[in-house]
């Protein structure tokens, strides 16, 4: 298999109402990232609300993404779960319709010493019909999938990579150094404000939420990190700031930043903004800052 | 409905093996529990490692359980997930084999405020057949369900009591305070060692995992702080403690307690020791410190 | 050496300025506390704001709370300190004017394995000129002392006793079941809420910050429980939780306890509610609502 | 004032015995990083021990490093305390043996709100003799600085600067985006691993502990950064991770960084070992292992 190297934004779930996908604009950001060059798919990851979603529409956006983008890149799809079965079954259903690879963070109830969760990985990597990609989380998780752990865990033949985060920098730096050089293992990094830097300094790219709304910008920042001009990763950089400090801060929720990528999509007219529980979307007064945010941006 | 007061264990989900039943273990479990003198039953909770088995495996367990148990005791049966539909979809399977009530805690992947909590516990308790139990366990989920937001969630008709496993007294007080005179609400307390203290200051039980291997002892325990025996109370005290310290502490693990408490019921001859991942059953080594623990306590 | 048991309060620091005793405010307060019958005074703990406190006034009000005492009840002296040698000069000037002993969490800059709590402990009860009572603040000081390092520092001939800050029974309910029976080991709960209960399970009393406003209050609240009185013991128990939910409840600050007793206490005529950095005292608003509070508990 | 940028080594303080400076180690030390080209010095920060020390020799040791500097760098004293007055007192001493500035994390006994930051490092700037950087060190001091924060403070015209040891590169993106332009505002990074990265994106130096031991490697890396040299910045990088993960990963301590480069120092003929509690120096076999690792890196 060779490397996947670039933007793979971790895909939003368009929803209409209580665990009910709204298709039409699914398909429509489906189109808008491919449109705007993205590199590969990510769906239900964290922006996703995988875990929110019951598995009949977990199932469900699997098989309709998978139909939509047809091949035209490669699609991982998020199998986190408690359960090492029900990641599996998911998993099964995904390979069945074409996805590449799947992702999957430690078990997110019960907590996991290093050597639990090196026993789990490769226990679930033993079982899984497609390759697995780990994927670091601890904001939500509870748990560090540590930098040893994910040596250990990179020999296993069905493991090909890692996602981080965690926004700590200490920690992805020893991955790039302990790992960085290999062939056979990939490193990206969550938050689409440290992208720049990270492809600089070696890792294969970003999973960066903002490429929902934005995939050109995520796509061009990796290309300018790829090919180490400087000039361009800090002028990019300036407006990955820009859309960070606008459209992911507005209320006091440990949720804005999705419901702002949802708020901001809907307001691009691709999706509607439709949040599964524990959240809501924002009400009009947020949403007028939303649209005043996309305007300062030149979005709208 | 009248208000459920007494021990109700939360009770292991005997496994053979990955996503296995042990149905006949779990027969003998129940029957165990039943010939101890408990109040009520809890199925799928923390100690029942339901958020590690597949749903398939927590359907024919919840099955199983209230099968045999018949109408001899209530059964409360444990929905916490991430997705409020599956917890629906759960809690219709259990009425529709004749449980009493369900059992949820906060979503515990996605973190949400406590006006989250509201509006996601409003909306649970709505959609619910059942009624519903509050479960705080913030040491899985990582959100507090605070004493407000008790308070506030505790007038929802279809919501009737809370069952915390903070361990933290001062919550529990202010919950007695504000709480405990009302005839349609409920508190339980989790861990074992503080249902003694919970009932003299006026809680209505406890959801003890000692009382799977040893339910009149936490029987007797209510019963004596319930007719404010302090003396009694202290004996029992004692023994309490001594199984706290000895079985549930061997290795260094988190999960100590759960691999303990199955290990106990094998060498107990009532079940398997199988623990479902991320979790593995004691080695040799460990399970002779049980064996001894259990020599020592007069209960082999 | 006698055991000291009974209500211990945790004396504020009263403050008219910037690092600027009080003293004939802490002099009121002293009196005010000895005649409510209280059975020992611990000055410079978390609610006398010691950290925040210039050595120089840490020095001056030791000295001036001992002379007022003037070993009419034993005081116990706060040395928490980052830095071992700070807190023995401190202890020493205690001794010099009379204190029966010292108080100390563990350094609360550099995190501490429990390894290293033993040996820091263990140099400094060696080095102190008064015997030492562990104080486990796990809030402030972010180190838990478990229940294994504390027995194995009880044997420390110059360590005589623990106080207990967390709130987490467990924690507490293992310690009285390991070392409640040893005479030469004291065991004290830090919050008031929970002094009923710990006393009725055999701990030797409470440091409650309430003492400073109530101080009969808390002290019929040992003797009730010291003799098992239940029915005592839920009647004050109810006027400690309206305490509880009233008076430090205030606002939305860390500090609202804080705030609340010092506020409280200058209502009550006794001293001024200065609070030293990072905490401002109450604005006239929530002045009111104490003041409301106090009316409720028929204080003022 | 004119901005501060590049290598800002935390000064270890070299100890003989408990509370007992090593002078001469000091003195060489001192040289020893000159010699490499470093920018300025920061002495009494977290790789200092500072609040491990007693004041004396706080003092004592800003005096001694100040003479020996003599003026051919500026000088940086930590005054991180949790009482304001404290913070003060230090540095007046500092400014009298000719300071350039101060550096004070939040109080780390008491929690602190952001609207309670603001108001303390006002009153601190306001008192202060010296311009003052604001130091984020959540990890041991529970607070985080948050980025509003920091914008707010970044105003006051006596603070000058912020140091991030979070390693939370979001964060420090943010603060970049925020304040990065600006001529009255530096920003450093704590952690040596993200130097190279964060000043290709923006930051003015960086404050790395690696530094009292290579102190010419940390200053080449600040200014191929500074030249955007790209490919030296990759070269570099790597011998900075193989220091961080030889050096600073002996043994399972929270201190395992500060007890190596202490260890470090002493083998290579600079300064003794001594650590200050809660700490332990290492002892001979993991001696051994920094020895070897010093070797690999052809140092020794």
């Amino acid at each position: 298999m060779k490397k996947l190297r670039g933007i793979i934004p971790p895909m939003i779930t368009p929803l209409k109402g209580d665990d009910e996908l709204d298709r039409e604009g699914a398909i429509r950001l489906v189109e808008h990232m491919l449109k705007g060059g993205v590199h590969a798919l990510f769906v239900l990851g964290t922006t996703g609300e995988a875990q929110s979603l019951s598995y009949g529409v977990r199932y469900e956006f699997v098989e309709l993404v998978l139909k939509q983008v047809a091949g035209r890149v490669p699609v991982l799809v998020g199998v986190s779960d408690t359960s090492l079965k029900e990641s599996v079954k998911l998993a099964e259903h995904a390979k069945q319709h074409g996805a590449e690879g799947v992702v999957a963070t430690p078990p997110y109830y019960f907590g996991s010493s290093q050597q639990e969760l090196i026993e789990y990985y490769t226990a679930l990597a033993d079982a899984l019909p497609l390759p697995l990609y780990l994927y670091n989380m601890p904001s939500h998780v509870k748990v560090f999938i540590e930098a040893k752990t994910a040596v250990a865990l990179a020999d296993h033949p069905n493991i090909v990579g890692l996602k981080d985060s965690s926004a700590n920098m200490n920690y992805f730096e020893t991955l790039i150094h302990l790992l960085g050089d290999r062939e056979d293992f990939s490193l990206y990094v969550g938050p689409e404000e440290l992208t720049g830097e990270c492809v600089l300094m070696g890792a294969d790219g970003g999973v960066n939420g903002g490429a929902n709304m934005f995939p050109e910008l995520y796509v061009e920042m990796f290309e300018a990190a790829d090919k180490c001009d400087i000039k361009r990763v800090r002028e990019l950089q300036h407006r990955i700031m820009q859309i960070s400090t606008s459209i992911y801060t507005v209320g006091k929720y440990g949720s804005s930043y999705l419901k702002g990528v949802k708020c901001a999509l809907s307001l691009l007219g691709i999706c509607d903004d439709y949040l599964s529980y524990p959240y809501r979307k924002f009400r009009e007064e947020e949403r007028a800052k939303i649209a005043e945010a996309l305007k300062a941006l030149g979005a709208i």
